[in-house]
């Protein structure tokens, strides 16, 4: 940890989906005025990725996982339009997103655009990384609750990823459920296989988000996701604001200024969010069980109208590895709770 | 990380102030009804120590830092009615509280007592360490806003406080300052120094408490302090029920049930606090600034009353060194700022 080439201010970029991830915590719904106030906020503060979409990405917007209050055309023209210094990008999972809406994207100005899947299933995201590079765009690779893979699955699915052209690549702890071991051990194995950045999205459940993004760094990844005051689903996001200051603190550089990040979070409280993520007891089970953060609100409904405790029900969940994508899966464990109850 | 010995279930005995370090979030107004709720959910999970008291502790109920809603004796004997595994803790520091204090605590239950000076005072501990002895009490010490000092400084310090009697030594990140390099460090010294189990109190300004926490463990310290929900001064404290996830999930035995644990932290969420702390941008630079989490509300009233930004007025009580008990220095500052404006 005391590297000393870690203190000769290394850069590290600061990718934000405040407005992407966000999205989950407000059941999709933020309007083209919280968007643009945001957006100017986290480009005066110099953020260097700002990242909007449907919670779940391109095309995502439906009546099973929620729709956007606005469509992604009108998002990403919105977005573009407050951004002079910030790149804009758009995070796609295949199934959700098409070819189509990737097209769109960067018709309507993504610069960065993200390829995310299962993270043992990188061979999905060939085409529509083939396809961002085609468009000019710049193509990273993300795969999804990785911490059901190990160091070694994940530095040879990354290295597929950047054979399908991803100019970055990483991993996201979709679950929260990260100790910063475990990330240290997954970044050094990926830095090892691949020779472009590396990124790292982490979530807060077990409060470790800030600690794991910092040790992703200390391990050699280059790109960390924080989104302001923590907005994300369920115990929400590494907080961006606070990132800042403890990489800062650190030694190294994200190119950002604490002021304006701080009144770029205070604009995310008063603004986007109803209040700050907390880490309640669900969030903190969901991260325990490794289940994907977006799962809260459904969790939480089916329990209450199934009659079962919602502990119990993440539990099973987080057994039987369910992974996003996967909702349906919820009411049939609760079922089977149900059914093991009499 | 990986020290292997780790993994067998060493146990890290949980210290719990959600009722003494919880009162600066709720100006020390906890009635009889909500004392009594949250210490049985403590000793129904397994809590090893429940310490409760005035934010600032025995005898500190003031009208300067604010009087507290009961006096000491009431909330000890409410607080011991509700234990039957749980010891009872208190928390003093010479100055607030007097020897009168201390015989008056014992008497009414506590079974630990803790004994507080600045992190290069601990000769002003001797006295009331004695006394708790003399009581038969388990007497421990530890250093507030010790990221002032070097970890050789705190090692020296701790040395006395065990020359004092101190059965258990330790240090307090009391303005939430520390990265987990910093907790490493100073963890090793003061183990190496010292032959009785080693404290650590975190605060989650830079929201590293559990990364802090866990760090500490992993360094050697055997007595974690956490609150339910976090509930402390500023961003809050070390979040309980998270804290004995990560430690169980890491190879550590804390003695607590996680089922039992979320059902106090829920307890404490319904009924202590208006609302779970969050890490805002005040309580960011708090941290920063390396200034005593508890200054947040006078830091606020000053800066509102004397026309100043709240950012620069904790950054220059950070340039200054204050500590706990400087209050009166925020006044001074707030107008060396604004004449320093004009």
């Amino acid at each position: 940890m005391d590297d000393s080439t870690h203190q000769q201010r290394r850069h590290v970029l600061i990718h934000d989906p405040t407005l992407r991830d966000g999205h989950h915590a407000v059941g999709h719904q933020l309007d083209a005025d919280q968007l643009h106030a945001y957006a100017t906020a986290a480009n005066a503060a110099g953020v260097a990725v700002v990242e909007v979409g449907h919670g779940n990405g391109l095309g995502a917007s439906s009546l099973q996982i929620g729709r956007a209050k606005l469509p992604d055309p009108v998002m990403l023209t919105t977005v573009r339009d407050a951004l002079t210094r910030s790149k804009m990008g758009v995070f796609m999972a295949p199934g959700w997103g098409t070819a189509d809406d990737l097209h769109a994207a960067v018709h309507h100005g993504a610069d960065v655009v993200r390829i995310a899947a299962h993270c043992t299933e990188a061979d999905i995201t060939e085409r529509h990384l083939g396809i961002a590079r085609d468009l000019g765009a710049e193509a990273q690779g993300v795969l999804l609750m990785s911490h059901m893979a190990s160091p070694d699955q994940l530095a040879a699915q990354c290295s597929l990823l950047v054979q399908f052209g991803a100019q970055a690549v990483g991993i996201m702890d979709s679950a929260g459920h990260y100790l910063p071991a475990d990330v240290i051990g997954r970044i050094h194995a990926i830095t090892e296989a691949v020779d472009v950045p590396v990124i790292f999205h982490g979530h807060n459940n077990l409060s470790l988000a800030v600690a794991n993004s910092l040790a992703a760094v200390e391990a050699g990844a280059g790109i960390i996701d924080a989104t302001a005051r923590g907005f994300g689903a369920g115990a929400g996001n590494t907080q961006l604001e606070v990132l800042v200051a403890v990489l800062e603190r650190r030694g190294f550089d994200t190119g950002i200024d604490l002021r304006q990040v701080l009144a770029a979070a205070d604009v995310a409280e008063e603004r986007l969010m109803k209040a700050p993520p907390v880490i309640d007891s669900i969030a903190l089970v969901s991260g325990v069980a490794g289940v994907f953060s977006g799962f809260k609100q459904p969790v939480l409904e089916t329990a209450r109208r199934e009659g079962v405790d919602p502990v119990d029900l993440f539990l099973a969940l987080g057994e039987r590895q369910v992974v996003a994508g996967q909702e349906d899966m919820i009411g049939e464990v609760a079922q089977q709770l149900k059914a093991a109850d009499r």
